[in-house]
């Protein structure tokens, strides 16, 4: 106990231009420093509510059962399954990149039949493709990633995807995690059953919180479960009810993390949607034009990329790490290597949310070609 | 869209007396606007290592597998479960008030057989009473509460307790959420095997993360599981393999939150544990004599008080709900009413970390002088 080691804070301003967490504004740093409120206070209900009138309109959704799950993206994930299975379940997985495989193992955990739906990674499925897939069996339900955080690809036909799984009886669990925020994602529209996201990516907040949204068609299926949920923090039972009336105690929310993501999202409602889609839009081709002018063409085709995610390919004559060590130490910004198949190949290169700004992209291509010349 | 509806924050300061969250000093406010690291930055995994350097000084152990979860309190509680329970194991929890409850439903629903022993909420276990109920059959864990926050108790002789459990084969796991950081919790002096905590309460920090420790001999137990466990965002296995080298990438830790606890455990290593655990002795004394002059006498006998949480009972013609809201309303002072048997019957009032402080007491109780008369 003598021993004073431990120094104060004293961390290095990144530009972070990886796959999340991104930059964070300033007004969202400044809000949690807020002093704490009981989690049952009424102004605290007050503000949970809200953000889920806020999540909503990020969402474009109606539905009543959307609040944010008190964990980071994985948290979230790990809710939009295992509420909706029971052991025995058929369920479909629609795999493309390394979260389809994170989808497809804590399904298995639940205790759920997992066929699986394979493309290889920067690629998609065709909406045509999966509902063949839907024809083998009934399924509970079908989940897929919309914007693949690992391979920069952007799932299209959602709402045709949707509209199959319900012609064969099947929910539509959708990963929104790297779209949210930052490209269409149209929960009412195209018809999702279960939608999931994280603080992190483009809402620009920081992380530990991940938002979630129930069709009442999926909460009906909730509230019929058969079999007790094993897992107890991420049971929405006990969510909905603290969420909403009698706002019964289940767990000590994490009130910092509401107060910045509540902030968050009123920036994503000043900006408006279409204008922050916009904006992603417009400086992801600033991106691409930049890597393509440095021979490091990204992995997926042009219609299919995320305006939030590019993935460069790495020539082999380059050090994947080395590269990403000095942009790091050199220039304080991160960007990210690749997973599975894709480790050493591509790199990950993250414009969201408050990360999409013009500065952020002539720095890095500044930089990738001082260090590659 | 077009409605700008939702407002700039804007919260009361309030006075938390409550059971948790206490109040978080302005120093740990402030780390939280620290601008955000990604959750593999070496900077970041630094600040990960210092924190379990905290982590081990305020649990006095040297586990080396002592880290945060990324969730409240009551994901600890379910970490701690969750990873040493497979289906049929024989469990026994020792329950005395509401968390010992919450511990028997968690571990029914990972598939433990549960084997319960109970004392009226308010009183404490003669160890020797628990060494009996260990005989009746092999248990692979026995759970209980240290300082139960329902009820003010806090349960002696854990040293003692935790002998026959290992006498007979049971490792035992403690919750030490409104003890740790403002009553002694000596983890390896008692040989404790897993225990858990949540940032919000005698750590003063916001919530959002549960401190945990894992002895070697539970490490092993853990690591000889047969079952794959269910939780997936729970499982130790990721969590060490991102706290501990390789440091793969597990989830996206919650950066602001991590900042925010190391500030605060560096807080409790600057005023030293003795000090610390004094000045909440000191303070609870003061509270007790002062209930007292008013006729709200504790609950629980003075031996088994804890100084972290005090529960008077009110009298019968006092209205429990009035009485805080005037608190809260008049005054700014949050604190709670009872659960389940106590309902209407205690007021819990917290001093716990920063909220433990003399001018809080004494704000209290002339408050409840002034509405009380």
């Amino acid at each position: 106990m003598e021993s004073k080691r431990i120094a104060d804070l004293n961390v290095s301003s990144r530009i972070l231009l990886g796959p999340g967490p991104s930059m964070v504004s300033p007004r969202v740093l400044r809000a949690m420093a807020t002093p704490v409120l009981g989690h049952l206070d009424p102004q605290f209900l007050t503000i949970m509510e809200e953000q889920q009138q806020l999540l909503r309109m990020v969402f474009q959704t109606q539905n009543e059962l959307t609040l944010s799950i008190p964990g980071t993206g994985s948290a979230g994930m790990e809710a939009a399954l295992c509420n909706f299975i029971e052991p025995g379940d058929q369920v479909l997985v629609a795999i493309m990149g390394f979260f389809g495989e994170r989808l497809a193992e804590m399904a298995q955990r639940y205790g759920a039949l997992v066929d699986r739906v394979e493309k290889p990674w920067g690629e998609v499925f065709d909406p045509v493709e999966i509902e063949e897939a839907l024809k083998a069996k009934t399924y509970k339900l079908i989940a897929l990633v919309h914007a693949e955080t690992s391979t920069g690809a952007l799932q299209p036909g959602i709402a045709e995807i949707a509209a199959a799984a319900h012609r064969h009886g099947a929910l539509l669990v959708l990963d929104t995690v790297t779209s949210l925020g930052g490209m269409p994602v149209e929960i009412d529209a195209w018809q999702v059953d279960v939608a999931y996201s994280a603080a992190q990516k483009s809402l620009s907040c920081p992380p530990g919180l991940a938002p979630l949204t129930v069709s009442p068609r999926a909460r009906e299926v909730l509230h019929k479960r058969k079999t007790p949920l094993t897992n107890w923090y991420l049971d929405l039972n006990g969510l909905e009810k603290y969420w909403q009336p009698p706002h019964a105690y289940h767990h000590t929310a994490p009130i910092s993390l509401h107060y910045a993501l509540r902030e968050g999202l009123r920036m994503v409602e000043e900006e408006g949607l279409a204008a922050r889609f916009e904006r992603h839009r417009f400086n992801a081709n600033l991106l691409w034009e930049g890597l393509d002018a440095l021979d490091l063409p990204p992995l997926v085709q042009p219609r299919h990329r995320l305006t939030t995610l590019t993935t460069p390919q790495i020539p082999v004559s380059i050090d994947d790490l080395a590269v990403r060590q000095r942009l790091l130490e050199e220039y304080n910004i991160e960007i990210a290597g690749g997973f599975g198949p894709l480790k050493g190949k591509v790199w990950r290169i993250g414009l969201m949310g408050f990360s999409s700004r013009r500065e952020n992209i002539a720095l890095l291509l500044a930089a990738l070609d001082q260090i590659l010349r």
